[in-house]
């Protein structure tokens, strides 16, 4: 799908030796005029510099936005908050704006200091080569993603377009991964805020491949108002279904994967409790293991459910793989002939329904993988 | 350590065909008279049949004790609770006692009926083969564990003497795998219960593999009370020791491990924060896998702390891996390399002080390899 960015946004990516083998780790969005945006970010008390400086810039308005992978400048003391710093203030000078303009942002490897130098030299050269097209960008914000991830919808004149990167360190606590979320509608930043948090809610907060948390977890929405206002109702429904796209490709690149999981929560108190429960389920290592095996080894999601409400009553709840139901009334079905063959294909629906209450939930996730561990056995070296 | 039973104590375990193989999968202890005794049960709300049932004899005096390995009897309804019944009545029959004086275990894969003809054509043959040499129980115990795991202690002319079985679904949730302990000091059953629960804090409560809580948990404590009463100090510290012995056999027999890590938490603080720290970083699958590959990755376990406490302060957080400070007043360190060698290690220290609280712990886990993966592709096939 060819995407281009909404008029006056262009965006770059280059490689300036953060990353080894001259791939792309440096990228940077620029607009023409100042935008309102909105943003959701990691809730970890170890954020980043990056997140730390951008979060600070909520309600003001901003020019630029600069991203370098390979590198999370996260537990990086003084020093990472001055390489943030350095950065905002070069971005500024070159692209004409205050530092306090430029948003940052980071992702890679933890506790490693930020060789700011590499970005200085980046800068100029990523500017340089400013386009409509994101492709660059959003390769050059990709760790172990395989493929960029990108997805846009048009609303009348306007139109929001969205690039993401994800891989691992996915649980949902807000989002735990990195997006960029560009509009032209014309939406005051107190709107995109709280419509950002609620398609962040639906889509980036439901989704958990290692329920490890992310430091750098941020996700962005720049609105530079020129195609004017857009009624609230469907950009609201515009940006949810670019921001579930975007979460869906995350998942199905994550590391080590080779199923799709999609785990239907439905009978709980509320919507918050079915997510907590689908989250419970992502999280279970040994449910993944049996998912790669294809292995529909359902005892392991109701430990799962068990181990994470108390006074979860088993006899109520229903479990569904694929078409075939393989417990009810408190007791085991008598094959799991159908449950096999869903669990062989690629795309997985487990539906779990856990009582009478009116809460649902659709959480994504994978299997977990031995290239998994093997992917992450080396990560800083 | 060619360990006994204490006196008044008998126990056997059989192959009757509930795991392929000829391996042994059904195990008996029977006492001469009846014995007072404490139990810590999984608090998950999956509970297996024979966790409800047991659970339900706490205050009673028992005489017997009969596990099953190779099904865990859970989420079996109506069915499974009935084969636990049947296998007390045929106990009590056998042994010559009530079917309410008979504990009942069960380990293995959830969700699958339990063959209740082949434990009655096999209880008879293990009561045929009671001896005071616990070895044949604790090997008919076993799951995936690749050794019998035996601990015992000498108090004056009292003894406590434990056998348990680990190796996965593996979470600090009162226990997660099954340990049972034999006295024959006169303790009352309050103090046999206080006891218990005070050493499986410190112990089996302390060990973590996959963070996935099982639904079999039990710790059995069981005092025939022939030595005469022992005091009570000494026989907590006792107790905690046996406990503690068992706990760490159990992680270093776990799943796929290739290393063992043993996880200090300090300055949290009480205790009790110190455990949750503790068990957020053993809970970290991206953290496990780089301890697989001998990586330093601290960035993760600083990551682990901060989404398990939002209010961390980063700045005071210091971490030590083997001998050398990696992460400190909010930076790194300059050099990786002792951490790299003591990482290499098969026993591996990681020291992380939060704060200045007086609250610490210590707990247990190992790495994430491929084998566990592999290990659990295929569990109920």
């Amino acid at each position: 799908m060819a995407v281009t960015w909404p008029p006056g946004i262009l965006s770059a990516g280059v490689a300036c030796g953060i990353k080894r083998g001259g791939v792309p780790d440096l990228g940077v969005i620029v607009a023409d005029d100042d935008m309102a945006w909105a943003g959701t970010f990691t809730k970890n008390a170890a954020a980043a510099a990056g997140v730390v400086w951008s979060r600070g810039l909520l309600g003001k308005q901003v020019r630029a936005l600069v991203v370098n992978s390979g590198n999370a400048n996260a537990c990086t003391g003084a020093q990472g908050a001055a390489a943030v710093e350095t950065t905002a203030q070069e971005t500024a000078r070159i692209v004409g704006c205050k530092p306090q303009q430029v948003l940052i942002a980071s992702t890679g490897p933890i506790g490693i200091q930020l060789p700011v130098d590499l970005v200085m030299e980046g800068l100029p050269r990523a500017v340089a080569e400013l386009s409509e097209d994101p492709g660059t960008f959003a390769r050059s914000i990709l760790t172990t993603d395989t493929v960029s991830k990108t997805s846009s919808i048009r609303l009348g004149n306007a139109s929001i377009v969205g690039v993401a990167k994800g891989a691992a360190m996915l649980a949902p606590s807000m989002a735990t991964m990195l997006a960029y979320v560009v509009t032209d509608a014309a939406m005051a930043a107190p709107l995109l805020q709280a419509g950002l948090e609620e398609a962040v809610a639906r889509s980036f907060d439901c989704i958990c491949v290692d329920a490890c948390e992310s430091t750098n977890d941020s996700v962005f929405l720049l609105a530079t108002g020129s195609a004017g206002p857009v009624d609230p109702d469907l950009f609201a429904k515009g940006l949810q279904e670019v921001c579930s796209d975007l979460a869906e490709q995350i998942v199905r690149d994550a590391e080590g994967a080779t199923r799709f999981l999609r785990l239907r929560v439905s009978g709980a108190t509320d919507d918050h409790a079915a997510r907590a429960l689908g989250r419970a389920i992502a999280a279970s290592a040994l449910w993944r293991a049996a998912v790669h095996g294809s292995d529909p080894n359902w005892g392991r999601v109701l430990a799962a459910l068990g181990a994470a409400d108390r006074t979860l009553d088993p006899t109520t709840v229903e479990l569904r793989i694929g078409q075939e139901i393989v417990y009810t009334h408190g007791e085991p079905t008598e094959s799991l002939e159908g449950a096999r063959r869903a669990m062989a294909q690629g795309d997985i629906v487990l539906a779990c329904d856990v009582g009478d209450g009116p809460g649902r939930s659709e959480v994504l996730t994978t299997d977990l993988s031995p290239d998994y561990v093997n992917l992450n056995a080396h990560g800083t070296t």
